[in-house]
């Protein structure tokens, strides 16, 4: 996956509480929790730009996760308030991939995470470029021309 | 982390169908639940090993992901029937390493991961020597003694 | 709603285990669990009578669940077999009621529920009559036509 | 379960934004995620009277629910705020009722239930007398004596 821009890490932050259906038998949040999470917080990501699933599909893209890679630091407890950090790293021609942190509200490292992720073509399946205003924002020029909406 | 013994791969193969609620917007079984079934394929590995939860705490451990690293190939529905192949990878001082897969019943790869797991003091929460009959489980001297128990 | 009907209560069982991710802090199944459960069985039924989503939103209908009334029996935990029992209650005009049960292997009771669902029409999604071969599934006609389908 | 005490109904509001792995396949939230919203509301409703899960296993009781009676009333999707309404209904010697909206941020109601909840002690796992302090809380004794603790 080429590397040709300089994303200026266009960052969003979710903050969350630890619900008790997310602890499992050992008291801490189960590590499938935590890649909800994680999704929770792309998901933030992506509507702060105003690309929402419905309009990536009105541009002929859907966004498909293909590698996750993330190391678990601490555990957390029923309660707890998290923030998730996601921002870009790479940009490819098909592909992107985002960086997430999850710490602690006195910002404690919980995960951090690389995510690579490929843009598709709802009908046939198969890889296609990432479309233009998704690319934008990934470089960080959307988010130049945006106000206040990028914590 | 050392490795320091050649696993002679003891296998697990745990059948599961993917049911509606683990179905997301697009169809598709969710990212997230895909970390679940490994999990699930995981405990089945130390089940069948009669390293259970109970067991491990017993011998004064706990086992806490630290590392996971997934590979997604393709898009699963509901009805189908998946298998979750697990086996060990890498056994160092104080952690170890497993190799998991999610094929479906024909073969077709879905998932593919390494998922690295330290043994820590459940009192102290510190890391601990792997014990000894995990570390024997993981490198496959206790399943040459075991008949039939391993898929 | 009229119960005009008397089923013949063709009758689904569903096989299932507790997983690891499936248990609370409490070391058993979470109650929100046994509702997906209860969902797995009730759909399992409409498979096995031909009638999955896509099925029933080329009859013009799709199932909403309306009311849910749930007597928790017992604890269950991680390991366990359990099997999901499902059958017709009551059929009205755009609505039915099934009969839910979750047992253990030896029989023992852990869930009852009575489960009462609307069809709607998926562009209105307003009620609409209960499409004519899922009235028949569910009075038991539709039942003695198939050979060895229901278990 | 006989009702001597009227209680004041001492209501708790939990706000809540519906994720994207709460939504299934028909784009609206799961029936069985609402049941974990529920279990949030009553959660934060305990934590708020200081009656968690680690106090009440002091006080020799654990709470179990017994019956869920659930009426769905509308589709919830992907970004909506939600707010969780927990106050008590009934009060018995072991056992005691709380009633449960969800409702949107303009106050259309999405879920009404009640919820049944026996205490049960947690070695002998049978039904144990309502601890004072939780029964004083469910009719509003201890309400009364704290300062705005109670949304």
């Amino acid at each position: 996956m080429a590397t040709d821009h300089r994303p200026r890490r266009a960052e969003t932050r979710l903050q969350l509480v630890v619900r008790s259906t997310e602890i499992d038998i050992n008291g801490h949040v189960n590590n499938a929790k935590y890649i909800e999470y994680l999704e929770w917080g792309r998901e933030d990501w992506y509507e702060r730009f105003g690309l929402d699933h419905a309009s990536l599909l009105a541009l002929g893209a859907v966004t498909v996760t293909v590698n996750l890679n993330v190391n678990f630091r601490r555990e957390c407890r029923q309660g707890e308030s998290l923030v998730v950090v996601t921002r870009p790293l790479r940009l490819g021609r098909t592909s992107f991939a985002m960086t997430q942190e999850i710490v602690t509200e006195t910002g404690e490292p919980v995960i951090d995470a690389t995510v690579t992720t490929v843009t598709i073509d709802p009908k046939t399946r198969r890889p296609r470029p990432v479309p233009e205003p998704l690319a934008a924002a990934l470089v960080g020029d959307e988010a130049e021309g945006r106000s206040g909406g990028v914590g």
